[in-house]
């Protein structure tokens, strides 16, 4: 992700510097689960960090009976990287019948692929899941504060620093305003594509969420950082 | 489905005497859709009434740029004979860019494939599409009282009868006996996989949905219709 | 309600041709509670045709521990007429004790009470309730096709009539359009204080329920019936 | 509340050492509203901290057409205190008429008044008028890990300390026990009213919500703090 940031000139935007749902994913398993097998949906790439806390990753594809007991977690990580039809209906039948958590590494349920077009997140996919199974799933993302926690204890680790002298910056209402708001932060909706110049009046009245400020782009200068 | 009922003795359920919510997607497609192309999820097999309509069954997989335009309408048939992934996602695209009615055969969000295992149903398909895209869709199934009238005026085609004449008799609480109970007429728990002996008294006090009678087992003499 | 349309001039509206989903009720309670107390939360006049069908009406604030065990049934009529602190605390440790049915004579959660303000409807009093206990409450009204199929019930006694030579008439989608539709009838849509000309393109869209027709205002004849 | 434990011998639980969701409450008012009125349901006792932060607190039972556009916040604090069927209306329609937050104390829908009855928390009042209403409420309290966070903080104000070394103590799965996992702290549920020994094993299987121990009861030295 940074290397994208790096494309559009913004050098200051380095990895150690970018904050993902994966790492409260990642503190969680190392917190609650201390050793054996963990499920995930998603690419095999998303699952890298698994094996570094010393757990062994399996694919949903191939939980079957004779591994099922062995399964501490079932990780929802990614919508690509495994058959949705088997992956899905195994998942249920898994969490059916084992009492594990389970954890949804994304709080979207769906995402756009083109400028058209959106696809079904692993969060939507999570939230069928949870549905038919009837068990309550743990969900790290925006607009969670443990993800804004997340983020203020890294930055009090270079400096003191108040709530009051932060912004949070997003284009969602929903996720970035919700929860920035909630966090007790000044929030700065930025207009693009989540959130259109045209409707952003409508959305804040009918949903009740409202940033601090409005911009109408997110054009911004490597420099002021 | 009549050909199950007669392996196990029951002669005298006939094809005419079982009613299906397809039945009542067909009335809807006849009564509201007066021609063009119907885009499904399903396999072929449950989409063979549309053409008998006069309407142009198209598979959910088929949809693109090209023909979503002259799509008057999306039907949940199936969980079978599709892509899951590309199917879904292009459920969600039509669906948002068309403003056309959704219609689902199918309440159930998941269904028994063994007497272990469940599978995601149509339904719990539907219901997550219905819930990314924001739209209300068509849901034909019990418990909805339509399903009940459905039966009710055709029982009254061949005789007069009041709802005091006619039991309920299904294994579900939230689908069979709700609808029935709503519907005003009495009802009789059938314990079976969806309902174990067991379970029977915790799940009518937690659910408040209570059955006029409850009934060990379905064991009928055919003799009994 | 029959004389509120005569003042309009609209002398063809007799007390027999307006539905309601008190008729339902009634139905139910005839149908399905054969004796005893039914506590209810409204006022003496909603609750007059409990006694006409032998049942012994009892206001929610006088239910107590002497007399909870005989309440067969409770009833949400409507929001005047009780203590609302003392009549929810009440219906919700009845239905928390008591395994009885709860209905719901009103789909509404709010109404209209001038022309800027909302009042919360005891559908909307019932929705806590029931959200509370976790049991299954049953509520009659629109777009339940129950509303719909009693009415065609009514018309059919008159005359031989097909849902195609039906319209519904209505100012409200998620109600009255959309159950019309959902029942197979062409649906048209008056704009009123419901659905506000600036605005019906938007929510159609949105909500995905769309009309057959849309109409500016109801300014109708008497002689048009 | 830290005299109530006092009672018991629990000298330890001093004010400072206990935490609510309304500190969440203060925090946020005092970094999000700066200066204006504020609209409360609840007891004066419950809004005293509003006036201490420079702000002008109201009872949700005085407002009127003249000061409603005055209002900068609303808050729901508890149950006791206003008129409901007066207060719950006029709060539906502030925040139909006004785009400011509404922020809720108390996650709890329900709470126990005696050992067989419950009331209706503020929680419980809120989630009706946000459903009314259609606009997202900010809600402060467990299973929030804002709740924990602020907790967590205030612990490492006194001295480094790692979540390995914390363990949360409760008697709810849904609040205690689900929120204190998803933080990363090992979990105890302790057996009370709120969740009996007979119901344990079915409760945890069901909801999927899993504490690390299971204790009998309690009861606990003042020596062991």
């Amino acid at each position: 992700m940074a290397s994208s940031y790096h494309k559009m000139g913004l050098h200051a935007i380095t990895p150690d510097r970018i904050i993902s749902s994966g790492m409260l994913t990642k503190e969680y398993l190392y917190l609650k689960v201390p050793d054996g097998m963990v499920a995930y949906l998603g690419t095999e790439g998303s699952a890298h960090y698994i094996e570094s806390l010393g757990l062994h990753p399996i694919p949903i594809n191939e939980v079957n009976e004779s591994n099922m007991d062995k399964i501490k977690a079932l990780l929802f990580l990614d919508d690509e990287g495994f058959d949705w039809k088997d992956g899905l209906n195994k998942a249920i039948n898994l969490m059916r019948k084992r009492t594990i958590p389970a954890i949804v590494a994304n709080t979207d349920h769906a995402y756009p692929v083109t400028i058209h077009d959106l696809s079904v997140a692993v969060g939507g996919l999570a939230m069928m899941v949870e549905n038919i199974v009837g068990k309550k799933f743990i969900r790290f993302g925006k607009p969670d504060s443990q993800m804004f926690m997340f983020a203020y204890d890294l930055i009090r680790d270079h400096r003191p620093i108040s709530k009051k002298e932060i912004v949070m910056v997003g284009d969602t209402l929903q996720t970035d305003i919700l929860g920035g708001n909630k966090f007790g932060l000044d929030t700065v909706l930025v207009l693009s594509g989540n959130t259109l110049p045209k409707d952003v009046d409508t959305r804040v009245t009918a949903s009740g969420i409202v940033p601090t400020y409005i911009c109408d782009s997110a054009v911004v200068q490597p420099e002021m950082f």
